[in-house]
């Protein structure tokens, strides 16, 4: 059946608006999660922008309990894409299609998490959708936000394909020093800072092809960053300290 | 937490090209299920557009029976959109705000949808996904297709919102003629034409203001003009007739 009312030889482009910022405990790529769902403590909120910003564009929304954001992986766009890539699904080894991926190195850079909707809240005039569990980078620019309908959402039947998710968890450990400065920011911030940096060491963020070395790695949750070790036995967490 | 890198007064904009053309059995907006995975003898494909029309970039999703499309509700651009709604998840009575419905007329027209995923083919040069189970009209373009990952995807515990789906059908028959118009249809098409308008027409596509008026209704199915009449038994499928 060809499609006549518009050719495939046309080149055909459509601009879009971010609609609102993402405010994330992950304040760089390295540390998060390779899906939404697994960091059950990851906070954020969506910072809802002009013309958006009206509360009446949500009046129901409280109602789900989880909601679905499409994003813009705009941290991604400098390196471009490539037609394959090789998942952390499977170990970083195998190559596979692009779109049988959810690479954020695609072409048109959307991304799609389903998020936990914690509510809404207003604060210095602006309005916010707190959510919980989120995969997202601080800054992410969101294009649309949808409620997650279990009716069509969920598919019972639908088959893993070739991911095979690890249920192992790295053992994480902290030092005295890490476990008080964890004490000390919640303190100060109501932030339980040390069950999001054991829920995201955990899961592993380390590339595939670096699990095998003893070494110390870096990650920045909120305005703090996070030393640890990486050793035969697990994780060990050194330190903390705070960015300006 | 402010957003240093970003300034929410600045107004971004993005630029989006489709990656793909769909082909569907839906030729007009009316008779479109008002979710994916209702109308099971729903057929169509994706046409990849270059530079996306090479099969590496499909490897390996072979193995996914579920597919998610994001795409633009292009035929509803020219409506732009309104802060609130009357989802027919709500009879169509009740407004609701936008963000808390999966209406087309939406800030970006970005769509959702999950769809079945059939296989990948060639024919004239052109590399197609056959997809099942969508709802999405002729023509539209798809800007990004991802695996649809149960491990992430299938929340769960999600709450099912105020979204109330109705399981009950409408009855539908069919007169002598257009029996006959099914059955010359499909010797010719190999299209179950039949089945298809049966699944329609039992998920009533009219719009909730018309439920109780005795009238008589056309849709646009592939390229054949289904008229029926709808009275207090049911829906009574009277004629195709095949368009150029």
């Amino acid at each position: 059946m060809p499609l006549e009312h518009q050719r495939s030889e046309d080149v055909v482009e459509y601009t879009v608006q971010p609609i609102g910022l993402i405010h994330s405990c992950y304040s760089e790529k390295f540390g998060i999660p390779r899906q939404p769902g697994l960091v059950k403590s990851a906070r954020g909120a969506i910072e809802l922008l002009p013309p958006c910003n009206r509360e009446e564009m949500f009046k129901g929304l409280e109602t789900f309990s989880h909601i679905w954001l499409q994003f813009l992986f705009h941290e991604s766009m400098a390196d471009g894409w490539r037609p394959t890539v090789r998942p952390p699904w499977l170990g970083g080894q195998e190559r596979v299609g692009l779109f049988a991926s959810r690479s954020p190195h695609r072409p048109n850079f959307l991304g799609l998490s389903v998020v936990r909707h914690l509510g809404m809240r207003k604060e210095g005039g602006k309005l916010f959708v707190d959510i919980g569990e989120l995969d997202l980078l601080h800054g992410t620019p969101i294009v649309d936000i949808k409620p997650y309908v279990p009716y069509s959402d969920r598919v019972e039947d639908a088959a893993q394909g070739f991911v095979r998710f690890s249920e192992k968890k790295i053992s994480v450990r902290f030092s005295a020093e890490a476990d008080a400065s964890c004490r000390r920011y919640q303190e100060v911030t109501g932030r339980d800072l040390k069950t999001l940096i054991h829920e995201v060491l955990e899961q592993d963020p380390r590339p595939a092809s670096q699990r095998k070395q003893e070494r110390e790695y870096g990650m920045l949750l909120w305005k703090v960053n996070v030393r640890w070790l990486a050793d035969e036995s697990g994780f060990k967490v050194l330190s903390l300290e705070e960015k300006e």
